[in-house]
């Protein structure tokens, strides 16, 4: 430990909001060069060593083959591939000139690979191929933060796999997350995949995989009754069939037969915050209607409102688009105030109404009045406007029926540690001899899947799991060391230094070992030991010493016992597989 | 082998020079994503995975501690070190601009290593440290070439060693030495260590590793008497004492009495090869003087001629600096056709002279006749013109004497796979804070030393020193596989078939086996064999069947032999430990 370069920081630093990156920072797993740049020190090191023998050992084992691909990549295959289109703000990639070339600093490698295997694996017979990688990828984040959590340079593992066809693609794919749950579960985190977006890769259907953590900056849906599980942004949630809104409609209408719509004034930019703040209505957003309004992206003289709880976000239907300042204009809609309540009859616009708005509060709904600077309280669906259709078009809250099984939904904040598409033919079909020569001699595009495991990401996620007050808890398979052992009074007390040197050369047969030579006071050396978070912790004291003892802490448990210095290796080498 | 991403390429690429270059790519250990840049296939990143072990082993031996630094570098920590400076030829660092800050793409990590090490260990006691790391640099080479020798995009493993005194640097200094030598001897590469130029890395010492090689962009000078070696570029040779100097005056005096200098015509640039051409003298560089001229960088007005054979480099004197295109129109010295021959007596310049020109020619030597278009020729030192300095100016050749032992110099020419650095105050005296508080309480320096293997250079080294006309030939500790099996006949005979399998799952039991399950005929498949160049071939067929063996063929001897399949593990287990 004297030689380790390593210094407990009592501080946390400045910018640290989570207590994975201040426990990193503090206990010199991490050190920050700038805004969203981390070196890993010799203890981050060894954890993500020992995270890379997991990856590789699982990844292996399903036939992927590792590779290691460049990290500059010419920009004409992202030209050829079409997505030098995204890249800002749906692909932050960072660019550079050089004496002779225009690169991109790889955020991902789908093209690379692509262009790589179209080049080795020519014939069917070469299919099908996983590869996979670990490395350092460049991300120019606008906002960095979360320490390890979102960075501008990441060591991620990527694998692309190519197959002959849909099927076989699925397959491909269902092998890699049984090689992922291995991973996860030698990593001691509780991982749920979940359907999401595919941003920027691309294809029909990918999973993340979800750790559920408070500091997460995702969050997902899930039902505990059936399994159904997937991220807010395209969650689903039970659609009401026209049987049971009829009935919701009369049962509404007797209901609140006796309210009556009210103007009032609400200066302002018509923001739900404004108006609530009016008309003290603050903390009751689910009291108000939001009213988006559309237009259909192939005849943009269609509009569209589509209305959702003020609580919800809106999720866009594919073939609409946003009216734009001169749509607004030319409407003669005003912009914060709309709503289908009290519309010209001739005004012709469809309106969809999300399903939720229908469990109308005590006092109706606050909506829009069509009329600057006023809105309208008291309003009730059908009562008070028409509705043209229901759809599931706002996002999902706990509590919400589970599409699938009509059991509650619960919302769960998670960090992502791992994200797989099953991409198809989308760069097969961009560029250029993506293609195979199949059985029957014609030649096809290859079906592709993607599969990223965040590594450096997964330090913090480890840690944000795995700590208490005192300090970091490492899962066993990564720990940095398996064993830390802390001679306590070694300096006063020749028998001490004896016996913990003794059993340092012992343990170091069997396991990788921290020595505590330092000879500070026990205090600091416990509390150093215990931040640093080593699975098991050995105590060799005069105390344990007149048993002819040492005492074992494990770190996962908090247990402490005294173990004989005789059956000392062997209880620990038990404690080390469990 | 039919699962493996691998593609026997009948033509090597148009831009591969070298044998490691077209090998390699041949045998799809690597592919050229564009100039510069390389990606590593799976055969390649097996030997590398390997190399990294055999590295990370050794350096941990010597307590040196991997970590991992960032590629992005923030532009000021070059300027706190002063090194911006050197952007460009002597440091060719990729820049680029993000959304926030302004970065170097780390073409090495001196700076960086500083600032970490000064963050952690602030105490003599946390004294020696060395670090190192296995990471991606970035260079943005004018001409990159030679495949993996000289590229954009590399790997290295680079360490950095921290002490509190220059003796304690030299021992750090001297254990890395040791780690390297081991590392280079798993590598079976015969390496020689030779003092160099620091270039920009700085420091007094530093030794090159250099493997002898024709294909080499260096040259080494070597004393196979005493063991003196350096790189040409700054390698001594002998120095006369004034008496021998005398000596041979008095006999160049006597034995060219009768050669009379002759003015020629040598109209052109006055280039040696154009001057050669016209006097019909081509290939006798080394019957011309060339002469330099120079200024003193402290008093410019003071004009030095540095005279040296017409076959040799000059090395600069570091207090004299390069005349200007101005500095010749006020001289009135003509160039290209400037000599210390016939020179006007009032002209005030000191002229020295290398050693090596009082081993005059049989007809004297060929001089600018200071006179624009004109040559003289019959000249002879000290005769003909005035000398006022001897100096070890020019560059060693073959034959020169040993500076140390008077032995004969021998050149040779070689690849550098290590450089190594003893820095000394460099970047603790430029950058903040890179200081420690010594046992008497002040605050002291880092004495820094820095160390370079270049890991993907390693791979073309290897393949460079270790290959013949049919392919690659790795030595057993980096070989991507220990075996390869090759059946023959597998397809038309169900006794190889099953024979080969057995001997497939038995040997994957002990050692890294590639199985050629392709069935193609056996002689696409014996080349393929060979061409990858695994260091052990198993071939099984027919014939091998009769007498119940296999045959075992040893690529590093070529010995083939018949090895009863009874044994063929423990054989094979005996000739890899090799």
């Amino acid at each position: 430990m004297s030689q380790l370069l390593f210094r407990t920081l009592r501080e946390a630093p400045q910018d640290a909001e989570v207590e994975s990156h201040k426990l990193l920072a503090r206990a010199s797993y991490i050190y920050r060069l700038s805004s969203g740049v981390y070196n890993y020190l010799p203890l981050g090191q060894r954890v993500l060593n020992k995270i890379n023998s997991i990856i590789r050992s699982k990844l292996d084992s399903v036939g992927a083959q590792e590779m290691f691909m460049s990290v500059l990549q010419p920009v004409d295959i992202w030209d050829e591939s079409g997505r030098s289109a995204d890249f800002g703000a749906l692909l932050p990639a960072f660019q550079l000139e050089g004496r002779s070339g225009h690169y991109v600093l790889g955020p991902t490698h789908e093209e690379v690979a692509t262009r790589i295997v179209s080049t080795y694996a020519k014939s069917y017979k070469d299919l099908p191929v996983t590869i996979y990688q670990i490395q350092t990828k460049f991300r120019d984040e606008a906002r960095p933060r979360f320490g390890l959590l979102r960075t501008k340079e990441l060591i991620m593992c990527d694998a692309y796999s190519f197959d002959v066809s849909k099927e076989k693609m699925v397959d491909s794919y269902e092998k890699l997350r049984i090689a992922y749950d291995q991973i996860f579960k030698e990593l001691d985190l509780e991982v749920t995949p979940v359907e999401a977006k595919s941003g920027a890769i691309g294809g029909d259907v990918n999973h993340e995989y979800m750790v559920p953590s408070p500091i997460g900056e995702d969050t997902f849906v899930s039902c505990f009754s059936c399994g159904y599980s997937a991220n807010t942004e395209i969650a689903k949630k039970r659609n009401l069939s026209q049987e049971e809104i009829d009935s919701i409609n009369k049962s509404i209408t007797e209901r609140f037969n006796t309210l009556i719509p009210e103007e009032v004034l609400t200066p302002g930019d018509g923001s739900i915050e404004e108006v609530a703040g009016t008309l003290n209505l603050k903390d009751s957003k689910e009291s108000f209607l939001k009213t988006y309004v559309l237009k259909d992206k192939e005849d943009k003289t269609k509009t569209v409102f589509i209305v959702v709880n003020g609580d919800r976000q809106i999720k866009v239907p594919n073939e609409l688009e946003a009216f734009e300042k001169e749509d607004f204009l030319n409407s003669g809609l005003i912009k914060g105030f709309v709503s289908p309540y009290n519309l010209d009859p001739n005004f012709n616009v469809k309106v969809i109404c999300d399903y939720e708005i229908l469990k109308v509060p005590e006092s109706g709904y606050v909506v829009g009045a069509n009329k600057e600077n006023y809105h309208v309280t008291n309003v009730v669906p059908f009562k008070d406007f028409k509705i043209d259709e229901f759809a599931d078009v706002a996002s999902v809250q706990s509590g919400d029926s589970c599409p699938k099984c009509n059991s509650s939904l619960t919302l769960i904040r998670s960090v992502e540690a791992a994200h797989t598409f099953q991409i198809g033919l989308k760069y097969s079909n961009a560029m250029k001899n993506a293609e195979f020569l199949d059985s029957d001699g014609g030649t096809k595009p290859y079906y592709m899947g993607c599969y990223g495991i965040g590594v450096s990401r997964l330090l913090a996620v480890i840690a944000e799991k795995h700590h208490d007050s005192d300090g970091l808890i490492w899962p066993s398979a990564v720990s940095p060391f398996d064993v830390v052992i802390v001679p306590l009074l070694a300096s006063k007390d020749d028998r001490v230094k004896m016996t913990a040197n003794r059993v340092y050369e012992d343990l170091s047969q069997i396991c990788d070992v921290l020595f505590d030579d330092r000879e500070l006071s026990p205090g600091v050396s416990l509390a150093d030991a215990d931040l640093i978070g080593i699975t098991l912790r050995v105590v060799i004291s005069p105390k344990t010493l007149i048993s002819e003892c040492a005492e074992v802490k494990d770190r996962r448990t908090g247990s402490i016992e005294l173990v004989k210095l005789e059956v000392l290796a062997q209880h620990l080498s038990s404690l080390l597989v469990e």
